[in-house]
C-alpha cells in the first residue's frame, strides 16, 4: 500500500499502533498527528510526553516494560535534584532530559514545536512524519473532586485517583493545526484514530479548530481502533474516567463519542459491535507484541480499504 | 580562631584553599566570594562553573582527579543530546544538570543567584557562606588571535589555545556586589585572595564596582596566595596567559597585579619574594592533599594575624 495514512494519537497505545503500521506499510507514507494537550512546563522545561513516547517507540528507545521513558534509563539527575530539594514527582531520566532541554532551548529561540519534533525524528532515523497537533499551547485540564488539575498533576502526581467531572482543553480555541496537519488529512487514503484515551488523548486533537472540519471533509474514511477490550480500557484511566463521566465502557460509547467523524471501528473479537450499524472489523486488539501491533494496524487499513473513499 | 575570614576565589584552586580553610577554622566564619565572570548560558541553562566547583568541593562531591564536575558522574544526557545533534562541547554530566536546571528555573522565576546559591549550599550541608560576587551578569570576554571569545568558549571549547591580547568583563560596570559581599569584607579579620588565575578568575571579582574600595577600606589585611610555583602557574592557563600579556610569571608580577590592595603574600618556599618588600609567608603552596590545603590556609591566616588590623 503506497497510499498515505494519517493516525491521530496520544501516547503509549497510539505509539504501538503507529509502530505496527510502520511494519505493514511504507513509513514515509505515515503521518502521526500527536496530542500535545499533555504538554507542560516543569522546572522551566517544555515537556511533550506523547510526542516523546512516539519518538522513543519509533526509534526503538522506549522502555517497553515501563510503558514510558527510555530503555536503560539512569537517574543521576533526579537523585541530584532531590538532594537540592527540587520537585521530583515527575520522573525525569538522564537520557530523557536531552529531549526536554533541547526542545525548551529551541522553543525559547523561537523555533516551532513541529520543526523541532521533525528534527528530532530525523536525527533518530524515524522514517515517518510525527506532527504535534498544534504549535500553539493547549493544556488538558481536569475538574476533579480535589479541584482543577493539569493533566500531568492528575495523571502522574495523583496517579488518576481524583474523580473527574469535566475535561477542558485550555487554549484550544486559539490554537491552529500545526503546519502539515491539514494537508496530511486532506491527502490521506485512510485516517486512523489510535486506541488512545478518547477523552484525554484524542479529544485534545479534535479540539483544535479546523480539525473536525478537516476530518469531515477528508476523502479518506476515518477508522478508530477501539480502546475497549471486554468492557475495559486496556491501559490507563480510560475505564475509570468513563465511569466517572457516567459512560458505559463499551463500543457503543466509543462510536457515540466519535459520532459524525467515524466511518468504521476496529473492535476486539470478544466485544459487541456498536448498535449504530457502523462497519466494524474484529481482531484481537490487545497489542502486546510487534506481531499484535502489525495485525491491528493491518485490520484498520483493511477496513479503510473495504470502506473506500467517501 | 573565631574571627571571620573572607576568600575571593575562582574555581578549582580557590576551592582547594577554601576547603583547607574549613579544616583549620570554623566553617561558619568563612565567606567565599566567588567569581561569576565564567557564568554563561548554554542550551538555555544558566551555568555557574566556579560556584558549582565550590559547591561540589565543599560537599565532597567533586571529581578530584578530573578537577571539575562530580565524582562518579554519568553521561546519558550528553549521549542523548549528541544523538539529537545538540551542542556537546561543554560536558554536562547527568548529576551536574540538577544544579543548572534548578538554578535556571529559579532565576527565570525572579530569584537571585545569591539566594539560590545559599539554598544549594544549605541543602548539601555546606557550613560556610558561598556568595556570588554579584547577582548581576558579568561576562569575562577575551580578545584573542581568533577573535573575541567568551570565557567558556576560550577555556573549554578552545582549550586556552588562542593567544589572548585583552580581557574584558562585560557588564561589570553596571554590576553591584551581591547581598552580603560588602558586609562580609567589612566584618572580616582576614581577607584572602585564592591562588586562582588573577586575570581570569580574581579580576572579575575586583571589577565589580565597590569591591576594590571595600578591600581598601577593610580593617582586615588582604593576603593573596600566589598561584606561581617555580615560575609556573600551578594549573590552567595562567602562565601561558601571562606570557601572552607580556608579564613574567613570578611573584613580582602577582604583587604588582594586586598593588594597592595587598598587605601580604603567601609564596612557595622555592620562589623569590617580590621586590616591593611586601610581607610574605613561605610554605609548600602546591595543594595536592587535604593536609596541603590546610597548611596553605593556615599559612595565610598566620600571615594575616602577624600583620594584624590595618
Amino acid at each position: 500500500m503506497t497510499a498515505k495514512v494519517v493516525v491521530l494519537t496520544g501516547g503509549v497505545g497510539g505509539a504501538k499502533l503507529v509502530l505496527g503500521l510502520a511494519g505493514v506499510m511504507a513509513p514515509a507514507d505515515i503521518t502521526a498527528i500527536v496530542n500535545t494537550g499533555d504538554d507542560f512546563r516543569h522546572l522551566g522545561l517544555h515537556i511533550s510526553p506523547d510526542i516523546d513516547t512516539l519518538l522513543y517507540t519509533l526509534s526503538d528507545k522506549a522502555n517497553k516494560a515501563q510503558g514510558w521513558g527510555r530503555e536503560g534509563e539512569s537517574w543521576a539527575f533526579l537523585d541530584a535534584l532531590r538532594s537540592l530539594g527540587g520537585e521530583d514527582w515527575f520522573l525525569l531520566g538522564d537520557g530523557d532530559m536531552a529531549l526536554h532541554v533541547l526542545r525548551s532551548h529551541r522553543l525559547a529561540q523561537g523555533d516551532r514545536l513541529s520543526a523541532i519534533t521533525a528534527d528530532f525524528a530525523k536525527a533518530w532515523g524515524i522514517g515517518l512524519t510525527v506532527l504535534p497537533m498544534s504549535d500553539d499551547p493547549v493544556a488538558t485540564c481536569l475538574d476533579t473532586d480535589v479541584g482543577m488539575l493539569e493533566f500531568q498533576r492528575y495523571f502522574v502526581e495523583r496517579r488518576c485517583v481524583p474523580a473527574v467531572s469535566r475535561i477542558r482543553f485550555e487554549g484550544s480555541e486559539a490554537a491552529v493545526p500545526a503546519p502539515g496537519v491539514l494537508d496530511a488529512i486532506g491527502e490521506a487514503e485512510a485516517i486512523l484514530i489510535a486506541p488512545s484515551n478518547p477523552y484525554l488523548s484524542v479529544d485534545p486533537v479534535l479540539a483544535v479548530p479546523g480539525m473536525r472540519e478537516a476530518l469531515r471533509d477528508a476523502r479518506a474514511p476515518v477508522i478508530a481502533v477501539s480502546p475497549i477490550i471486554g468492557g475495559k480500557a486496556v491501559k490507563g484511566p480510560t475505564a475509570k474516567l468513563m465511569a466517572e463521566l457516567g459512560i458505559t465502557p463499551d463500543n457503543d460509547a466509543i462510536a457515540a463519542h466519535y459520532a459524525g467523524l467515524l466511518d468504521g471501528l476496529v473492535i476486539d473479537e470478544g466485544d459487541a459491535a456498536p448498535g449504530n450499524g457502523i462497519p466494524v472489523a474484529r481482531t484481537d486488539t490487545l497489542m502486546t507484541t510487534i506481531t499484535d501491533r502489525r495485525r491491528v494496524a493491518q485490520a484498520a487499513l483493511d477496513l479503510a480499504r473495504a470502506i473506500g473513499r467517501r
